[in-house]
């Protein structure tokens, strides 16, 4: 029987990250792990931190009774109040576990936060380039994303937020260290968003939400990332523990909100009922114990930089343009123009797709712009072993000179 | 700011099964865990098998490099493959992994395959009592879900859903062993069904699918579950691991599809897709690998008998009127009439709701019959110590004198 017209739709237009991961999987089984260079995927592949091994060990050796069972759907108690501790001290702000809600990883936390906020037809403006996921995060709630282009160094565009504004406008949606791009938005932006809302919010009645995406918060190579919750007070942070903890198959995230939110209980009750029956039921129990007890570690941020030196210098000898990442652990990058034939000028003729699917001949897998709302660009993800990067330096530079 | 008006309205009316829960924990810090009889939650106290530690523990100590990390969002094909055979045996048909989705838990399950198969308007009957949650997954998809009463055995009426079926008709969604009944459907009312949609399928060119919710399916007393993927070709089954092997708050389980559903690719993709975007991104991956090594485990069920005869006594010596559970671990009890005066016969002025909230003085919790679509009756969970069940027989024969 033919499936909702909805999902039908959006199986022709299928995420181009994951459809390159499972290829890259694919092609792995036939040229060898080693002989791949799969930059698809943001999976990371840096080991959790020796404590997640220490504390996953001896939560299993214990294994005490009921602890697999539920608990209440924002989460159990004491671990809303030690991460309302770590998150007060990155947010600048002074929560208690009453700010908190347990969530089944980011993109949990997000359908989450949408469904509580979201009357159908609401708005949520987000800036391009931005992770496309969110597109379906919002239809999954009758929502409408507003897409908005950055400014040319990829900061969000304040202008072009406010011509965005209206009184359908739900929220805000920024993701700081970003994906794709890296950009770390500073506290000037994050300033001048809260003025253009609060602004937005006394002139209609409705103050919309400000939704930080932030699982990259940790990755961050040349600043701290500024805080969200003490610059705005109807503002919502979402996160997770995919990227800084490496455990992104394990689902564990949380919700956080401002403490001058208005509205508070309404807005937190509702966090935790559609937590609840949008079928998470609670975030999985043994990790948010886990993550409980590992508040202070992060995976070794030094190795993503070392990576990140590494794809940079392949990069330049390519002559591949590219935005150095401030955070997180893509490099965003222009895709070169084409030659017309092997010795002529490039010309024009940009096409992130076509380059895409070039670089595949050399087993060279990223994510064209395109699928980011951006096109003439790509994505590499550099979470990989740096001797698989520093193996690509060839397949890159044969690539180009192909191209 | 205001939030969503139908989550704002839902939250007016929030799960009482969950409030109840909560209560209980609060009860229980004012007269101790062993002096409240708290029978609300289906949260297993039953702990799981041995060998569920033994896995937990080596797969711990092991702590394989990348196991935390993403996989294909269906699940790792390997823990589909074996799931597939254990399903093909329960299920009497002959699947391979293709036709398994791992999901976040029943509930993840069912919010996925909702997502999948219903257009906006779309209609999804389920046979009353049932667990209400379903009335809010269906909302999740702004499909509608049409509520038929049972048969007075409490067996799904043919009849009645015979005149609900409707061109907007996805799905008859069942739950066997049932929750809060404990019925277990006969196949020859999954026989009927299957003749029912097929003929409603061959007039109307729509097969509605057969959707079987079957957490409870390893707790059963009286017989085997019949099998439901074998009986009828639109049929998917959706389970999870919360009571097989009482995993609750790790939110494990999983979609199985019918060998013989039609547009089988289009649905299983829509269902991959589904568990992406609705920010399951994938079941938690640990519990993959650890359900995919206990398919022949499940939790000591002689337990459940156990407690099983214990509750009847109880009710029996109190008077109070019940289901005889076949499965799972409910008592669906009829709230008995209340008394005017001590002395006096008791009248016919039956409430649920009245009865639950005097059982509580007596520090017993039920959740009344109403949050199950059927007032005028009360449901009990017996997972829970037996010595609490034991304990408890004053207090219900104190509370019945005094109704």
């Amino acid at each position: 029987m033919p499936i909702a017209e909805q999902v039908k739709n959006a199986l022709s237009s299928s995420s181009m990250i994951r459809r390159m991961f499972e290829e890259g999987i694919q092609l792995k089984k036939i040229h060898g792990a080693d002989n791949v260079f799969d930059f698809s995927l943001g999976n990371p592949d840096i080991d959790p931190p020796k404590t997640f091994h220490d504390v996953f060990v001896k939560l299993a050796q214990e294994d005490e009774r009921g602890s697999h069972g539920y608990m209440p759907n924002a989460g159990y108690q004491y671990v809303r109040e030690i991460l309302a501790k770590k998150v007060s001290r990155e947010q600048n702000v002074n929560i208690d576990g009453s700010h908190i809600v347990m969530a089944a990883g980011a993109a949990g936390g997000l359908n989450t936060v949408f469904r509580t906020i979201c009357n159908p037809g609401d708005e949520i403006i987000v800036t391009r380039p931005f992770f496309m996921e969110y597109r379906a995060y919002a239809a999954n709630m009758n929502a409408k994303l507003v897409e908005v282009d950055a400014l040319e160094n990829f900061n969000p565009d304040i202008n072009a937020i406010a011509n965005a504004l209206s009184e359908k406008t739900a929220a805000v949606l920024i993701n700081s260290p970003n994906n794709p791009t890296g950009k770390i938005y500073p506290s000037s932006v994050l300033d001048a968003l809260s003025s253009l809302l609060t602004e937005h919010g006394k002139k209609t009645g409705r103050f919309p939400y400000l939704v930080s995406d932030e699982p990259y918060r940790d990755i961050a190579y040349t600043c701290d990332v500024p805080p969200v919750l003490s610059c705005y007070s109807e503002s919502i942070v979402v996160s997770s523990y995919s990227k800084s903890l490496s455990l992104p198959g394990e689902r564990i995230g949380y919700i956080a909100v401002s403490p001058l939110i208005s509205d508070r209980d309404d807005l937190v009750n509702g966090l935790i009922y559609c937590t609840r029956v949008l079928g998470f039921v609670n975030a999985p129990a043994l990790m948010q114990r886990i993550v409980a007890s590992l508040t202070e570690e992060r995976v070794d941020v030094s190795i993503y930089a070392r990576r990140r030196e590494a794809f940079i210098k392949i990069l330049n000898e390519a002559g591949i343009e590219y935005i150095n990442p401030e955070g997180a652990f893509y490099l965003f990058c222009k895709a070169p123009a084409k030659r017309k034939g092997r010795n002529e000028k490039r010309v024009n003729e940009i096409d992130d797709k076509a380059f895409t699917e070039h670089l595949k001949k050399f087993l060279i897998l990223g994510v064209p712009g395109s699928s980011f709302g951006k096109p003439g660009w790509l994505r590499f993800a550099y979470c990989v072993d740096e001797k698989i990067i520093s193996a690509s330096g060839n397949a890159f530079k044969t690539a180009m000179e192909n191209w």
